[in-house]
């Protein structure tokens, strides 16, 4: 327990506020800052003259009030010349967006994956990098990069980023944030996490968690990956590693065999696997497109479809109970793949939570898809990569 | 998103910081305490003469330094005129303890229940305010009571400590916050929350999970209660009924039936019934002594309580995989009767660990006793009396 913050502190506090305002709120008035603050407007006029020094603001006219008169104007994020990058190591891509301050996406760049000579971390950084590059080429002159985050589906120890285990990808103890140091240079700023969490703070803030403290994001691909937000905050556990849900035993006596090691694991009852295998598909169909063919198939009457995804279903309403329970969430989001199939599951997954949790714990529980579509996990990496320019505007690595 | 404190508001942080300091850590010189909280001493000097001035602390010279020449003073809380009472709502007992600032138990009450009438929650509060009487009078001259915290086995929600379904002792939407402060008067500041929330807190101020930021705990009496510590925090969830750890599903098809309405709950499986009904004790038989005789039979070498043990230990080793899958806590505690219970299925709840969750996440995994052995939850319930105290020593309601 640490004494309260000096005078400096409070002022970078004040300006990191007011800076994640408008990142996250878009444009807002000066004398909207101050009201939200709980700040006096000389104090605010003098927060936002220190970021617009530093380039991070600039006061405008508002593009359309639709009111006549003259218009206040407006605190606005530098969009076009303070960018984050954000990557996105997936199981069968890569992909990489420049992401201006305040959440737009400027340009993106995305590849299969692996190709060859790529399944190694080194592989995966050197394309990224290239594609930083490209990205970078893009930009307006003077823009600068404030940081770069990196999703990886796997165990990515906290703080460092270290992955740990990778199995989709075939990773294990990978340093691939160094890899990707090493290639960006020195005054790059690069943090690495898990998917979900990343998807988990992005539907948080900006997606269908967005005003909501307590939600859990599931996000399918050919794992299943999990995200907390428990009271405002990412649950990360003791070392990085919280969220965890594709391994949450649902099936513990007689259940599939996992890719973990262990069996009855949701991701192996209700995985791309699982629902593939029940729907009668060959070991060769994978990916999202053969997903979406059995949920496309079930919405056509096909018999086998809806049996697959009635039991798919169900396993996921057990995982969901069990979320529920443990964590009283006011909002459960499925993202990835398992948007598809809990829109054509959902029946089967509700009747699940309706007799595996307590009412009062489900009197305010939303189910819902991913606000940002495919994008949520990429989101999540910008606001990684965005993460120390906000936390201190003027003192940045970059900055 | 609000601004940064003003100097008014550092000073209660960080006269709040210094007395949890000491009720926490114990005795410490102004020397200490300022190193501790990185502060000067001519800061901490003003602080102690605050909080001394308000009669919550003293400097006096140590007990025994175990040292030659003149010792220096040390900041002591006052343990005997400064107190919180802790209520503990059991299934079977009610129990009231009078708790000095710093911790020391100084005085308990406790009798069977429910006894004739008392069934309801206005005779819960009528016998535990005659307690809070009783241990007022035995109080010196001049103490004064600074808070009331009061553990429910239930869905208790968060932040006002309504009682929303207590199944085991047979309550619902009950405002027993209400029913206490009527009973012991305007000034007295009363909470109500869930015991395993309070067990879990206890653990990780004072006892198996100190120094732990992400822990567990499992209390077992009728049911299973859990607490979550996340991140140093009491995971609520979105309305005080996180950690239900009793209701995680780990036999979703053709468990045994549990009392919430659902069926294949760790509570089920692997609570005082299903201990007892495994060893084949009658449904007459309940209660911790129970459950104790059949872990001295096991001891002893009874085939059919070993047999049971194992069973439990299983079912216990599928919730705790679940647990540790999905929060990655570095401690699991085990209290109430699963204290008893742990330590004679350690070896087959460890096993289901083995196989049911990633190397990884068990690395660093500890699985530990209760610290506080029987009392937990009455020093969680009293952390919980002195809460408003600590956030704010100045100014707290009995203040």
């Amino acid at each position: 327990m640490r004494a309260g913050p000096s005078q400096e502190e409070i002022r970078r506090h004040n300006l990191s506020t007011l800076l994640r305002h408008v990142h996250l709120g878009g444009p807002a008035s000066r004398a909207v800052l101050a009201d939200r603050m709980g700040l006096n407007r000389s104090t605010i006029l003098g927060l936002v003259n220190d970021l617009t020094t530093a380039g991070l603001v600039a006061e405008e006219t508002p593009r359309d009030t639709g009111r006549a008169g003259r218009p206040s104007l407006v605190v606005r994020p530098a969009a076009d010349h303070v960018y984050a990058l954000a990557f996105d190591v997936g199981v069968d891509h890569l992909t990489a967006a420049r992401v201006g301050l305040g959440g737009a996406f400027l340009a993106r760049r995305s590849t299969a994956w692996p190709g060859a000579g790529e399944r190694e971390p080194g592989g995966a950084a050197d394309r990224l990098a290239a594609f930083a590059r490209e990205l970078a080429a893009g930009a307006a002159p003077g823009s600068r990069c404030v940081g770069v985050g990196a999703a990886v589906r796997g165990l990515v120890r906290h703080p460092d980023g270290l992955v740990r285990r990778a199995p989709n990808i075939g990773w294990t103890e990978q340093d691939f944030r160094a890899e990707l140091a090493d290639r960006l240079g020195p005054d790059t700023s690069v943090a690495v996490d898990n998917e979900a969490n990343l998807g988990a703070l992005a539907e948080h803030l900006r997606g269908a968690g967005a005003g909501f403290d307590d939600l859990v994001y599931l996000h399918g691909d050919a794992g299943i990956g999990g995200g907390i937000i428990a009271g405002g905050r990412l649950l990360r556990g003791a070392d990085g590693y919280g969220g965890e849900v594709g391994h949450l035993i649902v099936n513990p006596r007689g259940g599939r065999r996992c890719g973990c090691g262990s069996s009855g694991c949701l991701e192996a009852e209700a995985g791309e696997r699982a629902l593939l295998d029940a729907a009668g598909r060959g070991p060769e169909t994978t990916g999202p497109a053969a997903v979406r063919a059995v949920v496309d198939a079930a919405d056509r009457g096909d018999i086998a479809a809806r049996a697959a995804l009635h039991q798919v279903g169900d396993w996921l309403g057990v995982g969901v109970s069990n979320l529920v329970n443990l964590l009283n969430p006011r909002v459960v989001i499925f993202g990835g793949i398992l948007r598809d199939v809990y829109l054509s599951s959902a029946a089967q997954i509700r009747s699940r939570i309706n007799t595996s949790t307590h009412a009062v714990l489900r009197e305010s529980l939303r189910l819902r898809v991913s606000g940002l579509g495919t994008d949520s996990v990429l989101v999540g990496a910008a606001e990684l990569g965005f993460a120390a320019l906000l936390a201190d505007p003027l003192e940045s690595p970059a900055g």
